[in-house]
């Protein structure tokens, strides 16, 4: 572990302003005049709206205005890819969370004293709190179109009678809980009208550009009236995806009706309950394979709860879709996948978006299969993994890379020391297991989102050889600015100090799609690249003249230093370089741009080129469980990341340490009570997320560097892959802990007392 | 006067906010924990700073900080070009209105009333108020280097004894007087210390990179540390090209020690005392010519008055040294010019930037030598102008379009009934008289400036087919926005409201040099054709292939629909070829740049190349003398100017009309009351600029349109043209009403009176 990444060690940007708490997060901006909103929203999930009497909360202390869907300034219709979202309910309640009136006032208390003056009235409706039970036809339909809204498939080979007469045949059902991204700063907006009839939103976000586009559509103005500024943003995961156009869309409308800039922001329960979560999912796995422990063939249907609206729930399942084999070469694969309208938490991106759930089952058959045919599960992997031999991918493409998932699974093997755990102690009512949970993520966006895969850079040289650097790709506390200054020094060849970057203003840099599936440092860091590369050739050009070299290929930079490659003796430093280029007033801007080469895919049957290219990953997890309480204690995490090239080693730490860590969340502790759709636990006292109490004592990681030649520096991404596969080492550890196949996530001590009663 | 512009006729993008008083200036702007600044400064011109004890003023109520020489967080040297000022005194005393104390309060009130409490005191000390008398060896030295601190020559042909024994010699002393800027905003700026160390600066501004450049100077940190944003900016008229770096620094001095935003306004009577001015010139002419009026040769001495700062004096003066022999072509020049501190005023830019003062001496000298052979004024100017013929510049160059210097005099002799008025009736003490006065102006920056002649623009398409352009020239009320905007929307083929574009904000556009020169429409609008030229290809492709035409040639777009030369049946609209190039993910941005042709010019000599192109413009004028008071009254004006092509007839005419009056009141009311260098008729009481009851009843003008290839569709430049040659024109109208030679500026009735009194 003692490996570097390409940054020069600084601090990150954002280091010395988070440390201090002078970070302006978008709760902490203020604007004269403006106003506070609050949304009044539905207890209930299903329902009928009969009254909605705002008279009373209008004649309030402070309050500016009251919307309902009766006099929204805009258009009500928000979906985002299906039209089955309003902004305000106008007479169909369909989670609980959706909001019936917006209120803007001097005050948040005013605000909210006012919302308990509305008289509300709301006749509730069957509704539909099972993802299964929403298949019957006899389950009350949540939107007109039925509760299937979309189905994907991945039809690779043939299921045919030489598979299903298969020696081993191993199926299953899964229940995989979803997760509240529990970002530490809620949801939140300001809406400021301009002047010039134009606005400016400032947000919490990921996607900015989605907000432009989102909030000019509702207003019915053109996007370039809209100026998006993402403020600094305390955590996202998914959760800043798609969702932070509802509260700005929410500020925006009130901000249109009083003409006065509106803060929203989300207080945490309210956040918890109405925002996107992860999805849970139940999955039917039926795994075929012969006696030595080939697989021979899949068949996997996966049934997702999307809750209320579609949002991008679609595009979730997508990856789900395809992802849900793993890192597996496997002939034959049929799955269909169903996404599914409930009446429960509204399901949306979060860090994996998909891949997760679908990890952890194949994960888990896998381990069965291992235990059915009587052999290590490291061992199991490496005769179904990929490698240079089986190097297909479900969508049956060929991957560039397939080997180093053999090479990932020697490293996890050896680093976690494996085989010298694999007969732990048992202590009376503690019991000792280890479990790996291996992955293979498609770095960037499926092919059934490429149009949105681009990506800008906007690179400035001033005057004195400093730089201004903007990237459309989003810092949401993850670490993309440092990893945009790191490759814009390195391939500048200059000092990180030089260059300023901060947080997405959408009128400085091209819409560069949304900050999502790990792709910032690829997409970002190419456009970086690509930025440099139209401008350095000028700076050579002139740093040769200055050096009297004649051929500008000689010249490179180091350090802040040009020099020739034959004479090292004579040099010229990158200011006067710049210097010079503003002397001779060369254009010293460059917008650079990425976009990935277009791909062929057939959604029908999932086959051909789904993803850029291909990330492996892995964890190795070892947990003592007492069998008494249910309690699970993680004692060690071994994750090792085929990360292509390291570009920020700080940066690569902290994610795989959170992924690490909010996959054990998630894998353990977190789990949503809901009663008819509505969350019971709420809030941090009642919804658990790990403390430091709860981090295991050892968290050891490697990386694999094989450059990928698309990623910059060939770096691929490693936001999600952190996450990925901890849940699957998780089930798989407690199984071996257990001497049992759980088939459950999360595995709160609840599910573990009952599984292990079960079983008795 | 039928003409139209490029433009749709469409109002400004900043009208709407601006006629309903929601535009935001400096001082509109606040910040949370915004404290106030205030400049504690000096009464006298020239003292020895003895005490300045602030205990107490530190200990009123609401004070933050105070800041003198001794305890300044940031360099104390800010001269410009020349090192020889001080953001605080630190010893002496060089002009009234020196900055001795900054002081930051919760109110302005609170640091006003703090002031009170400054222990001053101030030693006076010999002052030199008169640029002649600064000349004498004898003369207190401003500065150690010499009172003297630069001259600029100009020397083509022979001043030899052909030309010195000439028939006709004429020599005069000439005194101009100087002007205020009187902008309705004054000066004002808003530091605010960002979380990252950065710095945003809010500045009412021509020139943002320049305090950006300054900012960064001032606090010892890169220039990308510094974002400044043009706030909507109240007029300026070059009183903000230089001067607004000085309050920017005072707030970011005082943001600096207190950490907290800080805003500096000017009040109206410290702005005039302190601010830059418009230089008063003491010049002598001597001129020869033949008996027929042919001119043989000049020789000018310039005396320039610039304060007690060189600031941009050196600048100003180097234009009115080249533009001294005005739009003739004269054999012989000798000119010399030198720029001179006093303890007066501080000389700055200001429309026309030295031009109109030679302006009105040259063409007083035309006039006399018109009246010395009998011959008609505008007679001897086409005898002696610029011809096909007589193509060359005082700097020897041949010019591209001299024959409009001809078509500018028809234009004004006729559009002015010129010959109907050169009797005109006498009553009594009503003394009628016409006058001409014509000039010819080096668009944009003089060779010596040329390092700074570059321009950007940067112009996003977004993917509903609307438009963010941004460009780094300035809007300060002139209408360059609007230009921009037209410019934008024809090279495009649509609408301009799909165009958005709003003031400077320097981290958006790379620094676009100074917008002074009259160089915004030229540099601005040629970097926003460059932008579009590079977009343009690429649409054009897209939408010959909707269209089905193989040749992208022989697509273009009008009126936002693109159709085939050939078959104008077929359409496709613009938006549908920006979604397609969105479809493609194609870069939709595009930096646009702009650098004139490099010069060759030698400043010992003036002669070379001084400017990219050249303008001709001028004013006919007709006023009616009362010969008792004093007291004139514009009766008309005519205005004609040589613009190439106009670009926006609403902003061309706005132009001229201010550029008019503002002439105006420069030859005819405005004038500096001082009492050793300090102004004692400062305040809009006191110093009196024209209102509507001072307009003219007529204002005729007209425009020659002949393109010039370097300009955005042929277009020039109009800002200061537009004001050039109004004092001579007054002049001359004036002599002419009373039948005698005026050498005087302003002709306030004071001066009028004497001057008749001096020859009765």
């Amino acid at each position: 572990m003692n490996k570097k990444g390409l940054d020069q060690g600084k601090p990150r940007p954002d280091a010395k302003a988070k440390a201090t708490g002078k970070a302006l997060y978008v709760d902490d901006i203020k604007f004269p005049r403006m106003l506070h909103g609050y949304i009044f929203s539905s207890p209930l999930a299903s329902a009928k709206l009969e009254k909605l009497d705002i008279a009373k909360a209008k004649a309030a202390p402070g309050i500016h205005t009251i919307l309902t869907a009766d006099n929204l300034p805009g258009s009500n219709r928000i979906g985002m890819i299906f039209d089955d979202e309003e902004l305000l309910v106008s007479s169909r309640v369909r989670m609980s969370g959706d909001r019936l009136a917006l209120i803007a006032a001097e005050t948040q208390l005013q605000a909210k004293k006012a919302a308990e003056l509305i008289n509300l009235k709301l006749q509730e409706t069957p509704g539909v709190y099972d993802c299964r039970e929403a298949l019957s036809p006899s389950a009350p339909q949540i939107h007109p179109e039925g509760n299937v809204f979309k189905e994907f498939n991945v039809r690779r080979g043939n299921l045919d009678e030489t598979v299903l007469s298969s020696d081993i045949i191993i199926e299953e059902d899964y229940e995989i809980g979803g997760q509240e991204h529990a970002y530490l700063e809620t949801q939140g907006t300001i809406a400021v009208p301009q002047a010039d009839d134009s606005w400016h939103i400032y947000s919490t976000t990921q996607c900015p550009y989605y907000i432009r586009a989102r909030v000019s559509r509702f207003l019915g103005i053109t996007q370039n009236k809209v100026r998006v500024f993402q403020t600094v943003t305390g955590g996202a995961f998914g959760g800043k995806e798609d969702f932070p156009d509802e509260p700005a869309l929410c500020a925006t409308a009130l901000a249109k009706a009083t003409g006065r800039p509106v803060k929203v922001i989300y207080p945490r329960k309210y956040d918890m309950q109405s925002s996107t979560k992860r999805h849970s999912m139940k999955i039917k796995h039926k795994l075929f394979a012969t006696k030595q422990g080939q697989i021979k063939g899949v068949k996997l249907d996966i049934d997702v709860d999307a809750g209320a609206y579609a949002g991008l729930s679609t595009v979730v399942a997508e990856r789900a879709n395809i992802s849900s084999v793993g890192p597996y070469d496997i002939p034959n694969i049929q799955v269909k996948t169903k996404v599914i309208y409930t009446n429960n938490l509204y399901g949306g991106p979060y860090r994996g978006f998909g891949a997760p759930q679908v990890s952890a089952v194949h994960e888990a058959q896998i381990d069965k299969l291992a235990r059915t045919v009587g052999k290590d599960r490291i061992e199991i992997r490496r005769i179904n993994g990929m490698s240079a031999q089986k190097r297909k991918f479900a969508s049956g493409e060929e991957l560039a890379q397939p080997h180093l998932y053999q090479e990932l699974l020697n490293k996890l093997e050896k680093i976690s020391k494996w085989r010298t755990h694999l007969q732990p102690p048992s202590r009376g009512n503690l019991k000792e297991g280890i479990g790996i949970g291996t992955m293979i993520y498609g770095v960037n966006l499926h092919w059934g989102g490429q149009r949105l895969d681009r990506g800008a850079a906007y690179l400035v040289l001033l005057n004195d050889g400093s730089i201004s650097l903007a990237v459309g790709v989003t810092d949401m506390g993850q670490g993309a600015n440092a990893a945009m200054r790191t490759i814009c020094a390195a391939a500048l060849g200059i000092s990180e100090d030089l260059i300023q970057i901060s947080e997405v203003d959408t009128d400085k840099v091209p819409d560069s799609g949304p900050t999502v599936a790990s792709r910032a440092t690829m997409s970002g860091g190419r456009a970086v690249i690509d930025a440099v590369n139209r401008l350095k050739p000028k700076l050579d050009k002139i740093a040769a003249q200055m050096l009297d070299c004649e051929d500008p290929g000689q010249v490179e930079c180091k350090d802040g230093i040009y020099q020739t490659k034959s004479n090292q003796t004579k040099t010229v430093s990158f200011e006067k370089v710049v210097e010079e280029l503003y002397l001779r007033r060369i254009n010293p801007a460059a917008i650079g741009w990425y976009r990935s080469e277009p791909r062929q895919y057939d959604p029908e049957t999932g086959q051909g080129k789904a993803y850029a290219f291909y990330a492996f990953g892995g964890h190795v997890t070892r947990v003592q469980v007492d069998t008494d309480t249910g309690r699970v204690n993680v004692l060690e995490t071994t994750a090792v990341h085929d990360v292509g090239k390291i570009i920020n080693y700080q940066g690569i730490k902290g994610q795989v340490h959170g992924g690490t860590v909010q996959g054990l969340g998630w894998a353990l502790m977190e789990e949503f009570k809901l009663n008819k759709g509505k969350m019971m636990n709420a809030g941090f006292s009642d919804y658990l997320i790990p403390t430091s109490m709860d981090m295991p004592e050892k968290l050891n990681m490697d990386f694999i560097e094989e450059p990928q030649p698309q990623g910059p520096f060939g770096a691929k991404g490693i936001g999600e892959p952190s996450f990925i596969s901890v849940g699957a080492s998780v089930i798989s550890a407690v199984s071996h802990a257990l001497n049992q196949d759980l088939k459950i996530l999360p595995l709160t001590p609840q599910n573990i007392v009952e599984s292990i009663r079960k079983n008795d």
